[in-house]
C-alpha cells in the first residue's frame, strides 16, 4: 500500500485534494440560491473556521451579524440597487447592457446574510504588529472571510460578497458603533450548482489572467529565472 | 462500503478534513523555518492557489514577487528592525520584556519572502463593484494570501505574514510603481514543526476570544436566539 502522508503532522493525498478542491471549485455565488435554512451545526463549523484565520496580534478583531430578518434585508437591497444603478452609469453601449444583465446580490434569495465586521479599536491602542499599517486589522477580517468562504464550499453551501454597498448607510442600518466597521456583507445558502467557472470570466466580463506573469524576481518588473519551469500548465483548473 | 460524499461536486469526509485540518493547524510561524529550498511544482500549487482567490470584479489586482537575494532581505530586515523597535516603546515593564522576547519574522531564516502586491489601478477606472468602496482591491489580495496560506499548509510549508514594515520604503526596496501596493510581506519554508496553538496564545500574549460572544443577530448587540445551540465546543480546536 501506497504512503500517502509524510511526517506526522502531514496531510494525505485525499485531504491535500480537500484543501485544493475547495479553492478551485469555491464560486461567487449570486443566483443559484436554493431557500432551505443551514443547520446550526453546519453553521457553527464555518463560523468557527473564520473565527481561526490569522490576525494582527492575535487580534481577532471580527464580529459576526446574522441576518435573516426579511424587512432588514429589503432595506439593505434598496441601498445596493441605489449604488448599483450609479455603477451602471460608468458604462456604455454593449458593455453596459452586459453589466446590467449580470446578477450581483442574492441578498433576498438566499436564506442567510451575514456581515462581518471590524472593531478597530479592539485589542487596546497597541496591538502587536499593527503599528506600521493601521489597515492591518481590516486584511485580518478579509483573511476570516476566506476561511469562511472554503469552509461553506465543503459544506456545499455558497457564498457572495455583496461589494456595491455604502459602509456607512450599512452600518447605519446595522446598529453599529462608531468604532466599528462593516467589511464584508455575504450570503450564504444551500445552492443549485456551483458553476464550473467564474461567473464573470464565462459571460465574457473579464479573462482569467496569465499566472506567469503576475510573477516577479526580487523586484518588481525582473524575470523569474526559468520562469516555464513553474508549469502551471499542469496545476490548472479554472 | 460506506459512501462518504452527498451530491456529484460533494466532498468525501476525508477530502472535508484536509481543509478543516488546514484552516485549524496553520500557523503564523516565525522561528521554525527549515533552509530547504521550496520545489517549484510545489510553488506553482501554492501560487496557483492564491490566483484562484475570489477578487472584486474579477480584477484580479495581485502580483507576486520572489525574493530570495540576501542582500534585498537584509535591508528589508532592517526596515522591519527599526520599525519593531520603535513599536516595543509602546510596552512597558513586563509586558515590554514580552514583546522583545517574541521572534516576530523570519525574513532571513526561510528561504524564500514573498510580497504580494495589489495594482491599484489593474482593470481600468471602473472595476464592477469597485465603485462604492475602493478599498476592495486591497481586500482581495488579502483573500488570495489566506488561500496561499492554507495551500501551504497542506504541502508542509510554513508562512509567516511580517506587518512591520513601512510600506512606502518597502516599495522603494522592490522598485514597486506608484499605482502598486506592497499589502503583504511574507516569509515561506518547510518548517522543523507546527506549534499546537497560535505562538501568542501560548506565550500568554493575548488568549483566544470567545465565538460565542461575537455573534450578534441583525442588529449589533442583539443576542443570537437559543445561542447555545450553536456548539462550537464541539467544533473544537485550537
Amino acid at each position: 500500500m501506497q504512503q500517502q502522508s509524510g511526517p506526522c503532522d502531514g496531510f494525505s493525498a485525499e485531504e491535500k485534494r480537500g484543501l485544493y478542491r475547495a479553492i478551485h471549485e469555491r464560486r461567487d455565488v449570486r443566483a443559484q440560491f436554493r431557500p432551505d435554512p443551514i443547520p446550526k451545526s453546519v453553521l457553527a463549523r464555518v463560523l468557527t473556521a473564520a473565527h481561526h484565520a490569522p490576525s494582527v496580534g492575535f487580534m481577532q478583531p471580527w464580529d459576526f451579524i446574522l441576518i435573516d430578518d426579511l424587512v432588514l434585508r429589503q432595506a439593505v437591497h434598496r441601498l445596493f440597487a441605489r449604488e448599483n444603478e450609479r455603477a451602471s452609469a460608468n458604462y456604455q453601449g454593449e458593455r453596459q447592457e452586459l453589466y446590467r444583465s449580470l446578477k450581483l446580490e442574492g441578498i433576498l434569495d438566499s436564506p442567510l446574510n451575514l456581515c462581518v465586521t471590524c472593531d478597530r479599536s479592539r485589542g487596546g491602542p497597541h496591538v502587536l504588529g499593527r503599528n506600521t499599517v493601521l489597515d492591518t486589522d481590516l486584511f485580518s477580517v478579509c483573511l476570516a472571510v476566506q476561511n469562511l468562504w472554503l469552509a461553506a464550499r465543503v459544506e456545499g453551501i455558497g457564498v457572495g460578497w455583496v461589494s456595491i454597498l455604502d459602509p456607512q448607510e450599512l452600518a447605519q442600518l446595522l446598529g453599529l458603533p462608531e468604532r466599528v466597521h462593516p467589511v464584508a456583507y455575504l450570503c450564504l445558502g444551500y445552492v443549485s450548482e456551483f458553476l464550473a467557472a467564474p461567473e464573470l470570466q464565462e459571460k465574457g466580463w473579464r479573462d482569467r489572467l496569465t499566472l506567469l506573469e503576475l510573477l516577479h524576481h526580487n523586484r518588481w518588473g525582473t524575470a523569474v529565472p526559468e520562469v516555464e519551469s513553474f508549469d502551471f500548465e499542469s496545476v490548472g483548473s479554472t
